[in-house]
């Protein structure tokens, strides 16, 4: 009783907790779960354990033909199929991780880190389909993001294209990064770099503020979401600020690879125009003339949806040209 | 009496005069010439013109197989085979080059901006044969650049990527491009910014120095750079700063496309170490950890060559993917 849809697994690695789900070749999520990553100190139970889940799942999936497993890891590796040194893990080195699981599938298993498995999520089932050249940016906790030029994911001489992340707002000076530099992009555009940016404007300013009752270990990105909702204006500031490092450097991007569309993911993009609006105008307002007017910077049409599962298992269907 | 050799032509376009050749596929240049761009007001009698030379010339290359012609052009666009706006062309508006050398030609016509030629002239006949990721940066007049992703060169979605001397080395602040903002890498790694930036230093220190004999008008690239092989300070200075500025902004620049090599190529590059060696120190203390010590910058290996000749005559046999 074949129905003829092809079906695969995506699963979005994460340092706590892990998602995972079954979706179809036309972005049809059929099921979906949560795994938890940090209780399994070594990869190879984790993989064991989440197989034996995943078995289950297709179990319930007759009369669709399986095709394989999507994994989006951060630090993880398209060429080698591993996850290298990633700091938010707690499984050391580099970890075989395809190889892990080609112990317990026959299907295809393809892994990438999680900013290019949005990037092919949002080409096959977004805002991107039809699109040969966009660029898309996740703000989660840090910056990360995926480039897609010819149609093709950009991955680079050794696979770790696209850490737009970590491009200079300042040389030398400004925010000291995770990386161990100072004054990267994700410093002050992510989760975290807005929190810092609140902090400098509490040092700052003598402006009422709801968020002056938070410390900063309890300060969620959330929380300056709601505030700048209240009309907080030290919160709003922030995403004002935030947005205007963001474009700037954008700005700097669209010269590179010259994309027509770039695509805003993850927490802190589902803020919307909170901080779309401000980094519109400032690329606008800096982007070079050729470029002007022909790049178009949005929320991923993956924002509240199981978008992370479905950029992971859309990796199965996407075969480099 | 075949050879079964290839030959193309290769057109360099310049403000004053521009150069064309036939070149083999093996990268043999059989004969080059320059011709005046600035004598012609009009485009249609500059192509009518140099096709006639070009003819003479294929008329000296019996029993190769002629397939076509290659142009780099200022401001050219591979897409639509134009010339758009060339800010140092006599020939305003857009240009369909290429369709008015069909007039006169029935093999292949090809055209790109100077810097995506550099690039595919570096791929087929220099450093980077067998690469299949790389960056050649062209610092003439301006800084230009060709970036090849996966084997192909990057157009971007227009036609326009690859503008890295339009990238902020300072934002808003900075010195005044002739794109019309401020702070971009070009008004800083180019003959005319390594200029701009000799003129700073004479005036903010009281070194001794040949340099101050020239008025502005007057100094080239060349003499700062026969000044720095004499030991003038300043003439040195300037070209560390230069070097600086262009490490800093190709450090930002690899986490775009990882690269595994980025030639320099043209006037400036061909100062060799005294270009070379502040970017590379520069580039080394400031690139993001995962791509340290990967990345080679040299100079183009077509640098003394016809190296814009073979590179816009390698277009021909280009294709993309």
């Amino acid at each position: 009783m074949s129905n003829n849809k092809e079906i695969a697994v995506g699963i979005d690695i994460g340092g706590t907790n892990s998602r995972f789900g079954v979706i179809t070749n036309e972005g049809e999520v059929l099921m979906h779960d949560r795994f938890p990553t940090s209780s399994y100190p070594k990869a190879e139970g984790f993989v064991r354990a989440i197989s034996r889940k995943i078995k289950d799942q297709l179990k319930q999936c007759e009369g669709y033909t399986f095709k394989g497993i999507g994994i989006g890891a951060p630090n993880g590796n398209y060429f080698r199929g591993t996850i290298e040194q990633a700091p938010n893990l707690g499984w050391k080195g580099v970890i075989p991780f395809v190889d892990q699981f080609k112990k317990f599938f026959n299907e295809r298993v393809v892994l990438t880190n999680d900013a290019n498995a949005a990037a092919i999520g949002e080409m096959m089932f977004g805002g991107a389909r039809g699109m040969n050249d966009f660029i898309v940016i996740t703000l989660g906790t840090g910056l990360g993001s995926g480039l897609v030029v010819n149609g093709d994911l950009v991955y680079g001489h050794d696979g770790f294209a696209g850490e737009l992340g970590h491009t200079f707002v300042y040389m030398d000076t400004g925010r000291k990064c995770g990386c161990g530099r100072r004054g990267c992009l994700e410093t002050y555009a992510s989760a975290q770099g807005i929190k810092r940016t609140v902090f400098e404007l509490l040092a700052d300013s003598t402006k009422v503020s709801e968020l002056r009752k938070l410390s900063f270990e309890d300060m969620t990105s959330e929380h300056i979401f709601h505030a700048a909702q209240n009309g907080d204006r030290i919160a709003k500031e922030a995403f004002d600020l935030t947005g205007r490092y963001l474009g700037i450097k954008l700005a700097d991007a669209v010269v590179h690879t010259s994309p027509e569309a770039i695509f805003l993911y993850g927490g802190l993009a589902k803020s919307g125009n909170l901080i779309l609006n401000p980094t519109i105008k400032t690329f606008d307002d800096h982007v070079m003339n050729i470029f002007k007017g022909k790049v178009s910077i949005r929320s991923s049409e993956l924002n509240g949806k199981q978008g992370a599962i479905l950029g992971a298992g859309a990796l199965v269907w996407k075969k480099r040209k």
